[in-house]
């Protein structure tokens, strides 16, 4: 039976600007990037905050996409506001500005009704808020975790108390070195299970992505798309697509984690093609699954 | 029946330094790490240049490995020598010094006895030297081609002329971009097959590699290594194991072309694990397979 994901995060507005264009007011953020990736495979709860310029059409999408937004609080003020400008190699962006706005004092309550969500996704934000979200849900069956080189920098205490609690880490590979030390992979995987983690994924972009459970190892290519036009919110889309496929089969077996991190890539490679979450909208079930077939081709001999 | 593979490249010593060690006169250069790293599979046939100061010894361990080094010339003067230094993240090198020697007049003359080798490397030379080459094998079967930024920067019609005659153009992600004027990998693949190759593979470094043949796309990873030591010659090494798959077994359609490329990375991640081509002496065949039935299972759902 599918099983519901709850994700805490970002909710916000995107200046962007790419080789190939630009947005203004772009809808992002790392819950709204995720609950659109998992739609395809399951329903979500959102816990985050927005201003009340946050638009009434953009909580319409998110619901029609099988998001509970009732966790989406919508606060005096203005939603945070992100710009930034990708370069030619679009592996390279410049901030331009990070208003965070409504964002900044995001102490995130879980709604009574969705305490007892058995997935979770605790997207990127401050270790010790992600801590206290885990204190308000009820005996999750599976925890996931986004985080950041700027907390593994400033909080390292908070973050190893929720890395301690977590069933798998979502990190790249300069955090996980960063994280742990260790500039070799295997090193480092070995440092930072100890840490806790039975599953951990390095995400490597454009690269793919590696799954780790202490004795094995899987890797996936990500999907080369026709044109990347927008790298914003791969990562958070990556993240919706695996956990949104693990809740929606409610299997956690090593497995079921191989399928969940290919559909990841397919979710990353969609949301790659369009501005803001617009490659997520309304996706049909075979035009994921052609890509997962493609990338399944991909390494097949 | 087994084929030979002739390789046209540089034969050097390095003075290396990288976290884990530092290694004066190490035996090194283009033809060297690919005729090791292709011994497991076939015999090689070396075309290459060296001073007087090279070693008795360093041609014996190169005949025991099934190189025939009748066509690497010993001349008056000393040997190519590159000098460099790895920083603590290995994708980034310092170079010392490029001592290039009795290299810098380097004029391959393939020898009566090598004029029919049916697979031909052209290891990383002047474009204009590699035409040369060409033009003194007689119909080889199969041609591969590697080059560098410094070809497609300053010799780019010499290297057009050679692209457009061969079979396999491999080269990395920014040489491709470089040379075709594409930041996006299928464009930039598309671009360059028309160039010529029928095959194309992009090396990824630690991130694996690409195969395309412009219908179809394969992809393997990098074999994950418990610690990498020296990253010099990792990509003659994969091109050796790759052509030397492809003699060995006198094969050259694209299952064959999969299977070389993961040989390739099999190859490349075994000379990592030790300075200069000690990962490559002696090499049973089981440790290969081994390696190779890892990478393949990696990517098994």
């Amino acid at each position: 039976m599918k099983k519901s994901v709850l994700v805490v995060g970002s909710v916000a507005f995107d200046d962007v600007e790419t080789p190939f264009g630009k947005r203004q007011n772009a809808l992002g953020g790392s819950a709204v990037y995720f609950a659109m990736a998992a739609a395809p495979f399951t329903s979500t709860r959102i816990v985050g905050v927005a201003g009340q310029d946050y638009p009434e059409n953009a909580l319409s999408m998110l619901k029609k996409h099988g998001a509970d937004v009732s966790g989406l609080t919508l606060v005096e003020g203005k939603t945070f506001r992100w710009g930034g400008v990708y370069h030619t190699d679009m592996n390279q962006r410049d901030t331009l500005y990070t208003h965070l706005n409504v964002f900044a004092d995001f102490k995130p309550v879980i709604p009574p009704h969705f305490r007892e969500t058995p997935y979770l996704f605790l997207g990127n934000i401050q270790p010790a808020l992600q801590l206290d979200v885990l204190s308000q849900i009820k005996e999750p069956e599976y925890i996931a975790l986004d985080t950041m080189n700027l907390w593994i920098n400033t909080t390292r205490d908070d973050l190893l108390k929720v890395i301690r609690k977590v069933d798998l880490l979502i990190i790249n590979d300069s955090e996980l070195a960063l994280l742990t030390g260790e500039n070799q992979l295997l090193k480092g995987l070995e440092t930072a299970h100890k840490m806790g983690p039975k599953h951990i994924i390095i995400k490597k972009g454009e690269h793919g992505a590696f799954l780790s459970n202490e004795t094995e190892l899987f890797y996936s290519p990500a999907f080369p798309v026709q044109k990347a036009v927008d790298p914003t919110g791969a990562g958070d889309s990556f993240a919706g697509g695996l956990m949104g496929y693990l809740a929606g089969c409610d299997q956690i077996d090593f497995t079921a984690l191989k399928k969940a991190l290919v559909y990841g890539c397919v979710m990353g490679s969609l949301v790659v093609e369009d501005f803001s979450v617009d490659g997520l909208i309304g996706l049909s079930k075979a035009r994921i699954d052609s890509r997962y077939a493609a990338l399944r081709n991909m390494v097949t001999i």
